[in-house]
C-alpha cells in the first residue's frame, strides 16, 4: 500500500508510491552527453578565455604575482554575463492595486569549480571540492555586507535536463532582495518545531536518522548524508552536519574538508549509479546576517534528475516519490563509490 | 532591469527578467511527437479495449441500452491501473518520533477525454470538451461523499516531458486524504485577503485584469483568460470565472461550456504558437464539502512546458521567469486560433 509521509519541517505531505518500486536500474537510460566538442571550443570558463567573462570577483590558487583575468587560479567566481538580478540600480518597491512589485536587485554569480572542463565533481579531488567551499562561504560573507540582500541561494545544475547551458563544471549563487519562499517555509517550521519543543528539528533529525540508520548512506563524526524521510524525488540526498549550525559561513575549515568528502562521495555513487544523470544540489543556510538562530540548520539538498514533476505536483505541491527512501539508502550504501581514506583525511587545504 | 513580482494570493516572489526578454520565437524548436505509431497499437483508451482498463466508473454518450465497458461513450472514466493512492484499505495515521505517516487512502483515477486517438483538446468540438468538465464535477461530486476525502486534483500532462505515460487525450484526478500545500497556502493567502478586506483576493484580480486589460488573453462576460502577473513559467494561463465561485463543482452547464471555449482557444493558441508543445493544466477547487467559502475562487492554471525549473527554483521556490507578462499576453492575443462564432454560442451539450 502507498504512504503518505510528511516533512518534518515543512507542511508537505508526499507520496511514497511504493508499489511502484522502482530501482536504480529502472532510471538508467540512455542519457544526452554531458560534455560536446562544441561546448569545449566555446566555453568561456578555460583557462586563457578569462576576458570572456565580466571581471572576476574572486579567484584562489593563483601566483600571488599574477595578474587578475588570467591563467593559473583553481576556483575562479565571476558575474553571471547574463544575470537574473543585479545589483546597480535603484532600489524600489511599489505596490500596484492588488499586486506588489521590487526591482529586481540582487546578485547573480558563478562559481568555476576547476579550470578542467572535463573534471564533473565525483572526479574532484576532495581538497578541490573544498576549495570550491571555501569559495561559496566567501562570496556569502561579502554579499551579507550589503543589506538590500536578504538570502543567497548557492545552487549547482550539472546537465542540460537539470538546467545548465554551460558544460564547464561550476555553480552558481544568486542574492535576492527578500527571503525566498521555501526558505521562509523552513524557518517558519523550524522555529515552530523549536517553540514547541525546545530543539533544533533539524538536530532531532540528525539523531533519529544516524541512531536509527536505515535511511543512512554515509556518516561520520561531523556529518550525516541520508535519503531523507519524506523524499520528494527518487534517490534524494541530504547531507547534514551533525553539530548545530545555522549558518554555512560559520563551517570550520576542517569541516568543510569534511563536508567535501560527503559531497563528492553522494555525487559519485549517483553518477555511478545512474549514468553520470543531470543533477541540481542546493545549499540551505540561514538569511543574511543570520548565522546566530537556535532553530534553523545549514544543510545540502542534492536531487538527480531521474522522474519528472507533473500536473499533479504543480497542482498540489504534493510529490509521487516510486522510490522508498529507506530502499534508495540501501541502494545507494551499495554502489561502490568511496573517497579512499588518506584522501578523506583532513588536509590543509 | 529584472522586475520582482508578487503572487497576489501566495507568498511567491518571481523573477521577471525582463532583458532576457524571451518570445515565442524562442522557444520554437525540434519537439518529439506526441503520437506513435506503437502509442495506438498498444492504446488502452480506443474503444474495443475497455477490457484493458479497470472496470469503468463512468461513462458518457453511450446508448441507454449498451453495457458498460463497451464502445460507444464519448468520455469514459477508468481507476488509474497503478494508482498512487488507492480506495481500499485501513486509514491509519501514525507518529513516529519525529516524522508522520499516513495510509496513502486516495483515488486516482483517468479522465479519457475523447474516444478518437489523435483528437488533442484544441481539435475537440467545444461541446465535447465541456462533455469532459462534466465528467470532472461528477467524479469530484462523488468523491466528497468520502469523508476520507479532503481535496480532488483534476489535471491534465500532454506530452511525455509533462509527465504524460500515455498518449491517447486524457485528464487525471488524485483525491487526497490532506488539504495538499499549494491549496492550504491559496486558502491561508485568500483568507488574509478577505479579513482585511472583506473582498475575494480573486474577484479583485479578474477586475484589475479586465479594467487594465494588457495581460487579459481573452474575455467574455463569464470568464478572464490571463496570462498572470507574476507569472512564473513563460506564457502560463489562468482563467478565472468572474462570477464569484469556490468550487467548480458549483458551475452552471452555461458555463461550463463558455469555460470550454476558453480552455479549447488557450491549448490552440499555445500549440499553434510553439509547434504543440507539452503542458500541463491544473484546476483549482475549494476541497472537498466546502463550496461555500467567501474567500476563494476555483480557476485553472494552464503551463506550456516551455523552460526548466532548475536548482535555484528547487532551492527557494522562487522562479525565474525570461518572458514578461504583458508581452507575453499580447503574442498570445496575436496567435490566430479561435473558436468560431457559431460554435462559440452555448449549445446543450
Amino acid at each position: 500500500m502507498p504512504e503518505l509521509r510528511k516533512d518534518p519541517v515543512v507542511e508537505r505531505w508526499c507520496i511514497i508510491a511504493a508499489g511502484r518500486g522502482k530501482r536504480p536500474s529502472d532510471f538508467v537510460g540512455e542519457r544526452e552527453p554531458h560534455f560536446t566538442p562544441e561546448g569545449e571550443k566555446s566555453c568561456p570558463f578555460c583557462y586563457g578565455r578569462e576576458d570572456r567573462t565580466p571581471p572576476e570577483l574572486a579567484a584562489y590558487g593563483r601566483p600571488p604575482d599574477a595578474g587578475p583575468n588570467t591563467p593559473g587560479w583553481t576556483v575562479r567566481v565571476v558575474p553571471n554575463k547574463f544575470p537574473a538580478l543585479q545589483r546597480d540600480g535603484e532600489f524600489i518597491r511599489t505596490s500596484d492595486g492588488v499586486y506588489d512589485r521590487m526591482s529586481g536587485i540582487g546578485a547573480h554569480e558563478i562559481i568555476v569549480e576547476t579550470p578542467d572542463h572535463y573534471r564533473t565533481l565525483d572526479n574532484m579531488d576532495v581538497s578541490a571540492v573544498a576549495g570550491m567551499l571555501r569559495a561559496f562561504s566567501d562570496r556569502m560573507l561579502d554579499l551579507e555586507n550589503d543589506d538590500r540582500f536578504k538570502y543567497v541561494q548557492v545552487f549547482k545544475n550539472f546537465g542540460v535536463a537539470a538546467g545548465a547551458s554551460l558544460e564547464h563544471p561550476h555553480c552558481q549563487l544568486i542574492a535576492t532582495p527578500v527571503v525566498p519562499k521555501r526558505i521562509i517555509e523552513e524557518l517558519k517550521g523550524a522555529l515552530e518545531y523549536h517553540e514547541f519543543k525546545e530543539r533544533c528539528v533539524f538536530c532531532d533529525v540528525v539523531q533519529r536518522e544516524t541512531s536509527d540508520g536505515t535511511r543512512v548512506v554515509l556518516e561520520d563524526d561531523y556529518f550525516v548524508s541520508i535519503v531523507p524521510f519524506a523524499s520528494r524525488f527518487p534517490f534524494e540526498v541530504h547531507i547534514l552536519p551533525k553539530k548545530h549550525i545555522a549558518s554555512f559561513t560559520e563551517i570550520a575549515e576542517d569541516d568543510a574538508y569534511r563536508f567535501s568528502v560527503h559531497l563528492k562521495t553522494m555525487v559519485g555513487k549517483i553518477s555511478l549509479a545512474f549514468g553520470e544523470p543531470p543533477y541540481n544540489f542546493m545549499l540551505h543556510t540561514a538569511p543574511c546576517r543570520r548565522g546566530d538562530l537556535a532553530y534553523y540548520h545549514w544543510h545540502l539538498e542534492l536531487i538527480p534528475k531521474l522522474a519528472k514533476a507533473a500536473g499533479f505536483e504543480w497542482g498540489t505541491g504534493f510529490y509521487i516519490n516510486p522510490t522508498v527512501p529507506e530502499q534508495a539508502a540501501k541502494d545507494l550504501r551499495e554502489v561502490p563509490f568511496e573517497v579512499n581514506e588518506a584522501e578523506a583525511e583532513v588536509q590543509t587545504v
